[in-house]
């Protein structure tokens, strides 16, 4: 069996402001409208063979993951493993290596994708997964290193060793973080240095093997949160104290720099890790003046700059070489040289505990979203939407009152004693200290406006008494 | 009698996105929380002897005007003449005189002020006006001219004739409009010339009849649009056919150039006309890089920029000399060398009917505001903001029907047949084809959120039955 893994972390704090915490790169819309997470998904499931798939991502991105994969209408079947707590790779594969080993066999081939890049060209991905399948059942482990089109100094390299057999792949003669400028120009002089891309192949037999040579500890913990779950029943929740207690190290540092059995297959795909602002910008065509614009803009005199905007104008006058990134609640103005700093703002932000460091205004709900539209004195707005067939908790606000009017669709609403259908233009309110519940009982989206009253309009005041998503304590 | 004439015109385009021509220059707010307005009708009333104010405006910002001066709680009676279309100073000025000779004397000493500049010091203003109003009392028609800091291209010069008997005024040889740059420089070494500052003073009497003998037809078409207007209403509203007939000229070309009997005191006061927004950002004091701030930022090597944002956070990184204006719907990122050009973008937004051309998303009526908070396919939020005691319109709607929440005070609202007051937290729902009507008994704001609901929702759904404000055809 061949099955891939994605897996789906990282922040991505240098596309702040749209990459948050809540919403991190995996999941930002691309300027093509897709998102590298579903990017992530078809190539997977463009691969010869491939019926299902697994992916690991954190608790708090289950949801979204699944709303992302439906979105793509993607015919695979899929598994979860649910990190409780951020860990780095090593935990993250070897969970992924014992799951699949216990549920499919030893054997099974895992193609490790994370889900934080973009690869152009199908085809010679392809070719290079099947060259690497066929060394992975062959016992070895698998990198794929990215010629170097630029001395990147953020970048891990891998040095190639002796040729394997007949094939196309070398031996890893060692690994490289992150060079320096000099270092890495002569990396790239020697032709025997490759980017490190993060994807790997292997079977499931021969990673856990490694694993329980190079780093026992990290198996381990991941074979005790393992137990006693049911691999039968998706999504796999990793039991929190015990992932907690795996080291946080990386799976190139836990395995693949101690192994002697690590090959390296030349990836001749082009690759991105859109690791910037200026990355990013590259998948938007340039105009004539050498602008990539992603919104509506008038420009006077405005050459080389990404001007990107959800729902504002923007008017450049006499600007060259910036960066400028637009959203509900904060703008970004960078110069393109300084795309890498972005990270320093996000962490200043943090250290203010600054709103906009990990929070959206629309914020993700496993059954749709909500968009807080104005705050003011003792008053909220927000528009929630709720897919259909979905629905809220039953719950109770102990300081607010709602009045909820629905704009499109039909709610089925618990009020207290009540249950009501509230059709579009049609409106209820719901008193404090009132028991209630709203669902989407259609097959249509439902869209309503609901204005919060109250003294305290904080989001945990919230009672659950019932919970489709296992929110209730 | 001494009487200020407040003129208050001018869209002030090279402050948008701000300035808009529903919000012009006057009206915008300063970096100090006051509107050049504001301003304007404060030295006014710091003068001596001053006991009322005549203004005249476009009649489509008198209820804003009144709402202005109502904030400064400045203690002076108000005349006003409202302008049906916009005209150039001649025509205004010319109001002005005949409304003021007529009401007030002809030896009625007028002050003409605009409304689009400030003035640093007002010791030394009062004393340029009681010199100027002696003059004017002797049969001159008296100009300010501003020492010049700088060889400025946009402004008009006044160059100084012989001095006028033992005054520090001296006769006006000649006025020129915007010199080039090499004229400009030979204009301030020689000093005898100063910047144009708008401002005048001279009798009712005396312009009228330097109006009838060189500008007869403006003073004729004036003359018959006041004809049949009780002076003793206010306000006065032009009539528009007649007052459309005056040729659109401005004051100095009318009458001021041609005259003999004009004089120019030097206006050695802090002047600004605020004409950009780098004049604007003069207002702010610069931090230690030379940044100027008007809102929330984070700055990471950033340098001589004036950024001003109303309430999305503004990340800059590796930016100098540049000017960011932030607004709800519009953002301006330009370079400071080049402010005069925003004029530039707001024809461009003209000609393609841009909504922020013109329009804010908070619009002003007489009876308050209203906000469009959002829109969507089918329904629209606005909040309103209604003032104590105020009323909108009994009206109705063919193709919406709204729901209100009362946020904020209390709303008396008339909906069909019935009448209802509507307390903090409850809400009412008006059916299309419903008459209703609402008001703030109240001697609190009232806030209210509307959510409309409907196939068309455009502001001219509207049929009125009563108004307070005269908008019944």
């Amino acid at each position: 069996m061949f099955l891939p893994v994605i897996m789906s972390g990282g922040a991505g704090s240098r596309l702040w402001p749209v990459s948050r915490e809540t919403l991190p790169k995996p999941f930002i819309e691309l300027p093509d409208g897709g998102t590298l997470l579903q990017k992530t998904l078809q190539r997977a499931a463009s691969l010869d063979g491939v019926e299902r798939v697994l992916t690991v991502t954190n608790k708090e991105y289950y949801f979204l993951t699944r709303d992302e994969y439906q979105v793509t209408g993607t015919p695979v079947a899929h598994d979860y493993l649910l990190e409780p707590v951020g860990r780095n790779t090593a935990p993250a594969v070897a969970a992924a290596a014992r799951y699949a080993g216990g549920k499919y066999g030893e054997d099974t081939v895992l193609l490790v994708l994370p889900a934080d890049h973009l690869i152009g060209n199908q085809e010679t991905f392809s070719k290079a997964v099947a060259a690497a399948t066929e060394l992975a059942r062959n016992g070895w482990l698998v990198t794929f290193g990215v010629e170097p089109v630029r001395p990147e100094t953020g970048y891990g390299y891998i040095e190639s060793g002796e040729k394997i057999g007949k094939t196309d792949a070398h031996k890893v003669a060692r690994f490289v973080e992150k060079p320096d400028l000099q270092t890495a120009k002569e990396y790239i002089a020697s032709g025997r240095f490759t980017w490190n891309s993060g994807m790997f192949c292997f079977t499931a037999g021969n990673m856990i093997a490694a694993l329980r040579e190079f780093a026992p500890e990290v198996l381990t913990s991941v074979e005790q949160t393992l137990q006693g779950s049911n691999p039968e029943i998706t999504p796999v929740v990793l039991n929190e104290e015990i992932f907690a207690l795996s080291p946080d190290i990386s799976i190139d540092y836990a395995v693949m720099e101690r192994s002697s059995k690590v090959a390296v297959i030349g990836a001749d795909f082009d690759w991105s890790d859109i690791g910037s602002w200026s990355a990013l910008a590259e998948l938007v065509k340039p105009d004539a003046r050498g602008n990539r614009i992603n919104g509506e803009t008038l420009l006077v005199d405005v050459d080389n700059c990404y001007i990107q905007s959800e729902s504002r104008i923007v008017a450049g006058i006499g600007l060259d070489n910036l960066l400028v990134v637009d959203t509900p609640d904060a703008l970004l103005v960078a110069h393109q040289s300084r795309a890498q700093d972005v990270k320093a703002v996000v962490k200043q932000l943090k250290l203010k505990s600054h709103a906009t460091a990990n929070y959206h205004r629309k914020v993700h709900r496993p059954w749709g979203t909500y968009t807080v539209l104005e705050e003011g004195n003792n008053f909220k707005i927000k528009r929630i939407e709720v897919k259909p067939g979905a629905s809220l908790s039953l719950q109770m606000h102990h300081h607010r009152s709602e009045h909820w009017i629905v704009v499109s669709g039909m709610a089925k609403v618990v009020n207290g004693e009540r249950e009501l259908l509230v059709n579009k233009n049609e409106s209820t309110y719901i008193p404090a200290g009132h028991k209630h519940r709203l669902e989407n009982p259609g097959v249509l989206d439902l869209v309503m406006i609901e204005v919060q009253s109250g003294e305290y309009l904080g989001e945990d005041d919230i009672v659950r008494f019932q919970d489709n998503y296992g929110r209730v304590p």
